[in-house]
């Protein structure tokens, strides 16, 4: 048993954990491993968005983003999802993973230009990043051997860690825990600058990406995933993309990612908070996550140790200056921008 | 909104809430205030256990304790109940309430003779006894009109307090954890003094009575309520009876309440835990609890601000030296005996 904070984040405390020293959870779970020389990583979401039919521009710009991912500086990995947003419009997002922020801002520069700095015929285009220092971050996983996201670009997974299966555990999980309650500060305000719409996010916004992976379930664990998990889950995820302002998510996407040549079986809910504490209240105590949960643990009890449903996610305190969020020919709820004053078409 | 916290009993922290200081509840929940002057409560369980019909001496020694309860320096208030235990044996507890040591010592000393001093046929006889300083015990109750337990023995209700409706409100209620994390200190060891089984606690031991009240439902939702909810309630408890040990919890009651001439619309479950640690992993994940949870939330969306059950709990985390327990003619795992060597009959 190892503690999920790497004993070179390790800080004196002025908060406690929420579970004593003693503590042992009921299953194993792990995380990712940076090398200790990694001090940043960054998560870039870059998107198109369009209605109905993909417009050719569509095409291009997935084209072109990955060439640009393949190009010098880029990514160590990226993956790719779809999701339908409230506004009825398709949305594919490619994501990409650094684990060194020179390279990826050498990198950035021309790429941002390339992907917001000019409109597409009936094409959207947005990018929102993270670099957030290690300290502000943290993953989990149900079993070490498969690492999606930013863990791909780590350096392994841990052994079993102790924090986690406790409400509070992702919280203890993020070594700046440690010493600072990562209150948010501020509101996220809407910068124009001529077509692009910037939003300037503020302090402690929080990003969550929780994923499911049902490719490795025999048909009887996917019957159930999909019949009794799946359909709890997504009326959650449309909860919070349709509602979730009011409690503190400023934006939700349950996205399905989207393998080579077809769609996977693999899923995940990426969502934008005010706040970890907001994104603890929904898990902890709304009734839409209560189902959720509900559904996975009588799930996972039902099937024990030979479940092969895979859990991960991964979540990020950022600081103010940690954070980029752009938009051009989006909707006006694309993404922040449903955080900020609405916006004229 | 008010902390649950009463003024008189803030001290300087060491730890920190679980929730920032602008959290704002879903729902209002209220908690029991004591005059300033009360330092301690006091909580005393006087129980019979018998097998079958009820023996003549059950019937007597009701009528005892009620006649003590009556006499100079007896509680404030008392309440009966009754539950049938994991060895099939039916058991009536008897509940008094004290706001005053000194006067519950005076009272105590004979009282225990009577009740624990001599065998009576065919009928065991118990005592459980918390006398918690104000520091370790916290109440909440879901309406603030109808006191339980022991607030009945309170000045009155707070206003509606802040604590509530996360994971950790029970903790952060607790004055004791501004400061203290409430550890468990030892195990329990068991006392042979002739005929009486003494159990001798251990620092931070947790006791919490947590009741419904379905009393003032109408038709619908009391279909609803013992349909949906209770038999979940009932199987959550029978776990924490039957196979409750390995998680720290070291017995438990599902009792009803009994009315003068008959059974009332009210329950409450009474446990005896390892810490309050202990209890909090449970409440929070173990699937029993889960369940429980899952049922109580969905009963009070459907109804909303209409729903008449009421819930209301009271949780002590006693010093060493606040505990007394004392059985003469009990089958070996009632109450407290549950969590030391096995007794011979």
């Amino acid at each position: 048993m190892e503690s999920a904070i790497p004993a070179h984040l390790e800080t004196p405390r002025t908060r406690h954990k929420r579970v004593p020293d003693d503590y042992q959870p009921p299953y194993p779970s792990f995380v990712a491993r940076y090398k200790p020389a990694v001090s940043r990583v960054v998560m870039a979401y870059f998107g198109i968005q369009y209605h109905g039919e993909a417009p050719t521009a569509a095409t291009g710009a997935l084209k072109e983003i990955a060439g640009l991912f393949a190009g010098v500086g880029g990514p160590s990995h990226w993956d790719r999802a779809h999701y339908v947003d409230q506004a009825g419009r398709e949305n594919i997002v490619s994501v990409a993973y650094w684990d060194d922020v020179a390279r990826f801002d050498a990198w950035f520069a021309p790429a941002r230009e390339a992907w917001t700095g000019r409109v597409r015929e009936d094409l959207g285009t947005f990018i929102e990043v993270l670099r957030p220092a290690v300290a502000r971050h943290e993953t989990l996983f149900s079993s070490p051997d498969r690492p999606e996201g930013v863990a791909v670009i780590a350096d392994g997974m841990s052994g079993e860690v102790q924090e986690h299966a406790y409400w509070g555990g992702m919280r203890d999980r993020i070594p700046l825990s440690q010493a600072d309650a990562m209150a948010p500060g501020g509101a996220p305000e809407l910068i124009r600058d001529g077509a692009r719409l910037r939003v300037k996010g503020h302090d402690n916004l929080c990003l969550i990406r929780s994923g499911q992976d049902w490719s490795d379930t025999e048909p009887s664990e996917r019957k159930l995933y999909l019949d009794d998990v799946e359909p709890v889950l997504r009326e959650g995820m449309d909860f919070l993309r349709d509602d979730g302002l009011a409690i503190g998510c400023y934006a939700n996407r349950y996205m399905r990612v989207l393998a080579a040549d077809s769609v996977s079986e693999k899923s995940y809910g990426q969502s934008w908070w005010k706040s970890l504490a907001a994104l603890e209240r929904w898990a902890e105590s709304h009734p839409t996550h209560v189902k959720i949960f509900g559904a996975a643990m009588k799930y996972l009890s039902t099937l024990g140790p030979s479940a092969k449903l895979r859990l991960y996610h991964e979540v990020t305190v950022a600081a103010a200056d940690e954070q980029f969020f752009e938009y051009l020919n989006c909707h006006p709820k694309t993404g922040m921008l449903a955080a900020v004053e609405t916006v004229g078409a």
